[in-house]
């Protein structure tokens, strides 16, 4: 039984008011909020069992390597990756993108190479590729998504040709909350020999993944969204992908040997990590993924299908506001405008009445103008809302309807 | 008046015991401990004041971004920037000269073109020079520092020839202790033209750093050997050359308008941040550099100079102990080795009294092979350190001797 009540009271900040009303936040696809127990690993690091990893032998810089190291293996189990050194540390899901740009497609591909994506794409999974256009004329390919937000996947599918090298799709829309069906992409992928990027920056947060299951080459995860720390990310990497890699950063840790005239490099994972790495925030993550595992990603899938469903009848039931993005299956991300009125203008008063929404392009420009609108509101629904957040959001846009209409 | 028993009451791990034994942190050189109002902030942060930053309007947002965005303010103090739009936030060092690397010199340099490096170097100013070497046909130059461990600024302008594009030296060894004379080395590459990186790793950890003064067009910190929190830094970049360098990653942030066929950057600094940033690190690094500012950068110095001059008192009086490194004015690092034991058994006999050292080649391989060892123990300290800690450290070799010799 999933009890919401008693995972909202795990969340110290959603017991905060904000402009004098409680806080209802509907913006953790943009960052979600942390349970004690994160918070609490922090504080346990940082005060009790802090050293830097990996180059030492005491006592405190091999039990910070334990408990960091340890977090691969609570990934691979998240992911049902193979393997532990399938794994690869980042900085988050942007951090990744570039990562896959610099060390994988930027040495293999050449001009007139395709990388296909849908028109779904995060700016994290275009700007990296337009490096490529802009600096070694790869051409990108896009699949736009139908009037309700949704993707086929047989559109992507015959947008790969023999030219195509790299096929990189969201697995959840952050605008629409579209599901996108990864799994018959990447099976029609593999059969051509094209690799595959699975932008799972949204998709790891609702639901489970199986990379496995999935097939796909790359599937960046970010902490942050997954209820874990600022600046905290993995990627799972294919080992045929990971073995094509050159090194991304230079540094310690990444490197077996180093002379004047010549460097030997790591092993994978650690020859893609470079430097001191962010040892905390994974140390965090993984106490996040340990803990969302314990309640389950099928009971949060549950639960927030409840949501969505909840709010795409409230929502739809306003027949002056527009809902961006209607597939079936969606997640429970709605964007939505209302004549008459500024995104910007509808986000100032539902933050009078404490209710938290981003309002913008949200890092989604080409999906923006492929709708027809400049900006949107995002209400974006995660593991400890609850049907009164729907409500309270309804009732704050009946006001700004007085106010606007 | 500098109290070290009160600051060392701040840093909550100080109290702790290792294998039975109160700990003697040795090992600041590879991070450094975090003292409460550092803890705090993360704490607060996450509890009450968290949500992602730059893309929100609502209270929780506007509220992280003032305080993410305070941070740049408080870097310029810190190091004496003349504006807050010279310092781009990082993950620490090492992404930071990855960023020169790729961002500033791989665009601009080309085969035949020379990097001077001295041997003093961190192999994360090292090995993204390598990269350019490889991929490229840059050419490296080595300049060698004395027995003492000292280098000479003169051998280090004396390498700047007609093909030098960039000067890359260390402010402070990580293994040595050496100070270098940066601003007459900036001077002269200035005079000549070329380009001038120095890694402020430990240098800014030390004394007080002021950019203007050194004359330098890149000085990298990190956060996590400030004080600050794991995956935080900041790089100065002066204007000149912030306006040479194309965008590292691609991503939320750093664009100002993504179509399917264009992309256009956002503003230096932005430009260079891509993605979700290290919101909370970044936010703890500023209270870290705040903290160590009231305090007094030149009060550090001045008490790390004193426990400098007993520690080498000690230290080279017992004769069976080599100590690396014995330049005039160096900080308070020391890297020694002992006939007939190896490093990792002597760190291995010190942490079961508690003393935290690092031991191996401390991520400067060519450095080692230079001064002819292959690892050494490594005991780094910090402005919380005390002639006690000498002390135990002393006590604590010669228990080694006694077993080894």
């Amino acid at each position: 039984m999933y009890d919401v009540s008693a995972i909202r009271a795990q969340f110290p900040i959603l017991s905060r008011e904000v402009n004098g009303k409680p806080l209802t936040y509907l913006d953790s696809g943009a960052s979600a909020q942390k349970p004690q127990v994160v918070i609490d690993a922090i504080t346990r690091a940082y005060s009790e069992e802090y050293s830097n990893v990996h180059r030492g032998l005491h006592f405190l810089s091999n039990l910070a390597t334990d408990k960091y190291e340890s977090v691969r293996g609570i990934v691979k189990t998240f992911l049902n990756a193979p393997h532990e050194d399938d794994i690869i540390f980042t900085s988050g899901t942007t951090e990744a993108i570039n990562l896959i740009a610099y060390s994988w497609a930027m040495p293999r591909l050449k001009a007139g190479d395709e990388i296909v994506l849908s028109i779904l794409e995060h700016h994290a999974n275009i700007v990296p590729w337009h490096f490529l256009r802009e600096r070694m004329g790869i051409v990108i390919k896009w699949v736009d998504c139908a009037p309700d937000g949704s993707l086929d996947a047989q559109a992507v599918i015959d947008a790969m040709g023999p030219k195509t090298k790299l096929v990189a799709v969201t697995h959840m829309s952050n605008v629409t909350g579209t599901r996108v069906d990864v799994k018959t992409i990447c099976s029609a992928a593999r059969e051509k020999g094209i690799a595959t990027m699975i932008d799972g920056s949204q998709g790891a947060v609702h639901g489970p993944v199986d990379v496995q299951d999935i097939g796909c080459d790359f599937y960046p995860i970010t902490g942050h969204k997954l209820y874990g720390p600022s600046g905290s990310g993995a990627i799972y990497v294919h080992p045929d992908r990971q073995a094509e890699m050159r090194p991304f950063m230079g540094g310690g840790d990444m490197i077996d040997t180093v002379t004047r005239e010549t460097v030997c490099y790591n092993k994978p994972p650690m020859k893609f990590e470079a430097g001191t790495p962010g040892i905390v925030q994974t140390i965090g993550m993984g106490v996040a993924l340990d803990w969302l595992m314990d309640i389950g990603m099928e009971n949060i899938a549950q639960h927030e299908a409840e949501i969505a469903r909840y709010a795409s009848a409230k929502l739809q039931s306003l027949n002056w506001l527009q809902v961006q993005g209607t597939a079936p299956d969606k997640g429970a991300i709605f964007s939505f405008t209302m004549a008459g009125a500024h995104a910007h203008d509808l986000s100032t008063v539902l933050d009078k009445r404490g209710v938290a929404v981003r309002a913008g392009s949200h890092c989604a420009m080409p999906l923006m103008e492929h709708l027809g609108v400049t900006a949107t509101c995002r209400a974006s629904f995660a593991m400890y809302n609850t049907k009164e957040d729907v409500d309270t959001l309804v009732s704050a846009l009946e006001l700004c309807h007085d106010l606007f209409a």
